[in-house]
């Protein structure tokens, strides 16, 4: 697994220092190696900004929530990075002590407003008081104004009744020494003493397939810890589709599933809480996206109808409740928010992944990706922003594929063919199946062999002008013809592992969906490649997919590779963002309520797009006439 | 019970016509049995004012809700009342279809402004719309967002919970044909079809012995139903201060006191469901009124400190909770809203019946007494009220009275003495006690008698110059002297029923507390007895007691008695006058913070005005330095 890659530090004066890394450290380990110095006044905890670095070729690693909180979000775009906190992933070529917002607007282009930076305010505000207790019997006071006017801040009136319960006890505990919590100038909590250190917020993203989670010191902006698992949900179906079917006019399985993940958040509250040694009740904020299906079912909301044209929410705008009334065991008082929704199948997920990347402060068109079983695409610019969603199906995750396999141990995850054909797997174990990225980069390979043709047909003439051991791989057996990707005598298992034509099929409809996807938007907006400025993939699966065999396979548009950047689960960080700032959760708003949706099934020019989309390479160099029009679902 | 009270009707020419009737019978009745017309153009439901009529002479009856909600306050104030709703308690004499408005201001004085007039809006709206479910796929929208274009008026975004979770079938259930509730335009509910004539409301007077409470339309402000009955907790100490003793520093017994009250509210609002036919969620509204104990027992908030010097709330700002949160079954949403609190014992009752009473919108001073085991004093005009509260304790209510009992069946309620003792008892039965009303009575004639003098002393010197059978009363027996009002052997009960030496001086000090809070008022506003426009008798007792005698005994001052009025249970008329109007309930919060708290014990004159005001009689007859101060607490 340690891989290593070659890291190049770049100082003010222009020299180079090279030495290769283990993937995976990070670039203030690999600097320390060199004998560089690089300032972390923090003790490398991303707590300030002294250690930061900026790309300057290479793959630009994802950015961590610190990043963003401690260089803001142009800064992040113009590739600089905290080298306590950023990985080494990929050779790359970064300079060191770079100054800071300098040039960097030039890079991007002008236009990126000042109100853009990101600033932590979380809404959430703790306050040491000094409350007397009522002492005059004629002019009458309650323990609740004198808490107020020890506050001595405007604050909305309105005293949630739980903490009208505590007030009697918290203003006689210590000597009126108390800590009054208000969230957006709204008293929420107040508890005896000083307890003003201990303000906790936590983000998910709650995805059809697992959970992703953080906790999160309000104050310093710090990640605490993650959290994350399967979504429990998933025993009653699978895919998103399947799951709003078991719910489906079906109160009980609703709240069978809502009951699910709400233990698995409460599991994790727990945990947090546990391992950091913190308290449930210091918990006050959560900001919680998903898709459609996931915040209809958190929130209780019967998603039978996002099941069904026209795949309506019932509710868009942001959602914000209680914990008590989320039932979430953290601070009754504390409010639970959901981000806003654009359609059925573009959720408070897609949403937060945009607050993440800035596709909407961008003067150039980007592009944002995140592929899964329902893939969503995002295109725009400022002012502009419209987004769809692609029904990939399962087939990346390895589903309806003969040997398709999740990415686990065993899984092949990288293919080459010279000559013969060389599998990596994950783990480095023997092959027992392909995941989705393994199928991506074999297609690729396979195409570039000439094993499949651009249409996706696999060869069954023998193989001519192919090498000997690649001709013998392909097979005629009981799934009709195959590519044999590791032999059992090989690998020491008890059957080949292969490609069918069958599986190339489920492959082109998968990658044809979310390329359609992409070819809608740049079609609706009238955006050519040449103009796409970036293309970033987001979500889980984007992290292992090859950028070069997606695009060799159309999965993704034909761009320059250094156009196409990982950005790792922007879902689960805008919900930070949203987190830590109550500005970038008003912005998801005005964001979400911006995004023009565009259907891609009804739309007239579907079929003619999937087609082209369909097929592994570029329309242009074939006779579109020619083709037959296939209906696919 | 049927007693009879003479009604004179003047009509428009001056012509009166008179006649006996059972006292009890309705304006209507009386004046439908002479063959007078009175036009009552809604059948006589209250729903209409043309049967109105104008009190001239005799005591002025409470006015009902219908009477403030058809007649407005001021024509209430100024002796106008509907006929079908007014019952005829004390011979009277009434002008028949009096112009409405016309002279009345003349009666008050001017200055009532416009904006004083009783409206009805009481914040819930109810609409019947045609909402189209989303259709496009494209421009997505959302189940809640076609309700919210087809409700066609600006309502708060943030819509609870419940509804999003109804939203999906609602919008789908009749085609579109469902019906908006909103509350202060905030969406509270949505359910399928036209439910638009359903929408109700409750109004609560939680006192520490009796519950009172009516279910209200709140689109007629018709009464429905009254509900009422002992407060459940009185089983864990049957006065204010061992309800709290009760709860104090005991968070257990605080759950079960409010799970008590809880459970009796849910009781009532099944029983007036179930009665009206009408279904518990379509209760969008409760205005709840209370002592501060009450209210914060209700809430679960603990009282301890409201118990203890310096007796301050825990708040006092109008609390308005949902009805989810209230735990009670109603409309989830259905805000229940507590009038504010001016101090520990000036409560949300006390407000409630400012409310109702107007004090705050008249020109010349006016008082209103609630004589209770805590008897609160309200005295004030327009720009300057002032509150407090006298700590009578229970000997109003029969308690630490040797022969002492509720107003119940037997008890004697009305004493008179002329040669001889007469009695009259609450259901003419043989007499087995003397409540609290028979009590002042008793003291007003044996002080006329001069059987007891005016510092109380109970003459023992052989009753010289006082008729044979009053001298033969006078007795001394194993409980000291005492007086008999009734022999056993002329109700046939085992034993007299006697007020011994030591009850007299348990009224003084009852009374003595009430009137020392009226001299308080008046000194520390500087108002002399002759500055006092009216006196409002207002609760429960006040309904019973005769103003004569309590002027005689000076638990009241002495004022000519037409200045005395009964104003019935001012605190549950002030809920529903905020239950039907949020006007109102907006200017209940206003007169609370404005009412200012006198405490009456800490008072450096308290002294000396509880001396003057425990004696049956004018200070100034008597030599107020010879007197001996005691201290009384």
């Amino acid at each position: 697994m340690s891989e290593n890659v070659s890291v190049t530090f770049v100082d003010g004066d222009g020299k180079q220092t090279s030495r290769k890394v283990g993937r995976g450290s990070t670039f203030i380990d690999a600097a320390q190696d060199l004998n560089l110095d690089i300032a972390a006044t923090c003790g490398g905890r991303g707590r300030c900004r002294s250690c930061r670095i900026k790309v300057l070729k290479g793959i630009l690693p994802p950015p961590t929530i610190m990043d963003q909180v401690q260089l803001g979000p142009d800064e992040v775009h113009e590739g600089f990075r905290l080298s306590c906190q950023t990985k080494v992933i990929a050779d790359c070529t970064v300079l060191v002590a770079p100054p800071i917002a300098e040039g960097g607007h030039k890079i991007l282009g002008a236009g990126v407003s000042e109100d853009t930076q990101f600033h932590l305010d979380s809404g959430i505000e703790k306050k040491l008081v000094a409350a007397n207790t009522p002492k005059d019997e004629n002019h009458q006071t309650s323990d609740m104004e004198m808490i107020l006017v020890a506050l001595g801040e405007p604050v909305n009136g309105d005293v949630p009744i739980e903490v009208l319960r505590k007030a009697p006890d918290v203003i006689r505990a210590k000597g009126g020494s108390l800590t009054v919590t208000t969230f957006n100038h709204r008293v929420i909590d107040v508890e005896p003493g000083d307890t003003t250190r201990h303000k906790y917020g936590m983000a998910f993203d709650i995805g059809t397939t697992s959970i992703v989670g953080s906790l999160v010191d309000l104050e310093t902006g710090e990640q605490l810890a993650s959290v994350g698992g399967v979504n429990p949900q998933a025993v009653f179906g699978g895919d998103l589709m399947s799951r709003i079917a078991y719910a489906q006019f079906n109160p009980q399985a609703l709240r069978k599933l809502r009951s699910r993940v709400l233990a698995e958040i409460n599991g994790y509250v727990k945990e947090v809480c546990g391992n950091n040694n913190i308290s449930a009740g210091h918990i006050y904020k959560m900001v919680i996206v998903g898709n459609t299906c996931m915040h209809h079912i958190f929130l209780g909301i019967d998603p039978t109808y996002v099941g069904l044209a026209p795949y309506a929410p019932t509710v868009r705008e942001p959602v914000v409740v209680t914990a008590k009334e989320a039932l979430l065991k953290v601070n009754p008082n504390a409010r639970i928010c959901f981000l806003p929704i654009v359609a059925g199948f573009v959720g408070a997920d897609t949403v937060a992944a945009v607050l993440a990347t800035r596709i909407h402060e961008s003067d150039h068109i980007r592009v944002m990706v995140d592929i899964g079983t329902n893939g969503e695409v995002v295109m725009g610019t400022r002012g502009r922003l419209m987004a769809c969603s692609a029904p990939a199906g399962p087939a990346l995750e390895g589903a309806q594929i003969h040997h398709g396999m999740r990415g686990a141990v065993g899984a092949i995850e990288k293919v080459e063919i010279d000559g013969d054909v060389t599998c990596e797997t994950i783990g480095g174990a023997p092959a027992v199946g392909i995941c989705g990225s393994g199928l991506v980069d074999a297609a690729a390979k396979m195409l570039e062999a000439k094993v499949i043709n651009p249409s996706g047909l696999l060869r069954r003439d023998g193989g001519e002008g192919l090498p000997e051991k690649i001709k013998a791989r392909i097979v005629e057996g009981d799934n009709g013809w195959h590519f044999v990707l590791t032999w059992a005598k090989d690998t020491g298992k008890d059957e080949d592992i292969y490609l069918t034509q069958q599986d190339i099929r489920q492959l082109q409809l998968a990658k044809g969906a979310i390329y359609s996807g992409i070819l809608m938007l740049q079609k609706v907006m009238g955006v050519a490649d040449g103009d796409i400025e970036e293309l970033m993939l987001a979500g889980g699966f984007g992290n292992y997919i090859s950028t070069e065999s997606s695009v060799a396979i159309r999965l993704l548009p034909n761009l320059p590779l250094e156009k196409i950047a990982y950005v790792g689960n922007a879902a689960a960080l805008g919900a930070q963002m949203a987190l830590l700032s109550e500005t970038e959760r008003r912005r998801a708003t005005t964001l979400a309520r911006e995004i023009e949706h565009v259907a891609l099934a009804t739309n007239p020019d579907f079929q003619e797009i999937f087609v082209k989309a369909v097929v592994f390479g570029d329309e242009t160099k074939r006779k579109s006439r020619t083709r037959t029009r296939t209906k696919v679902g």
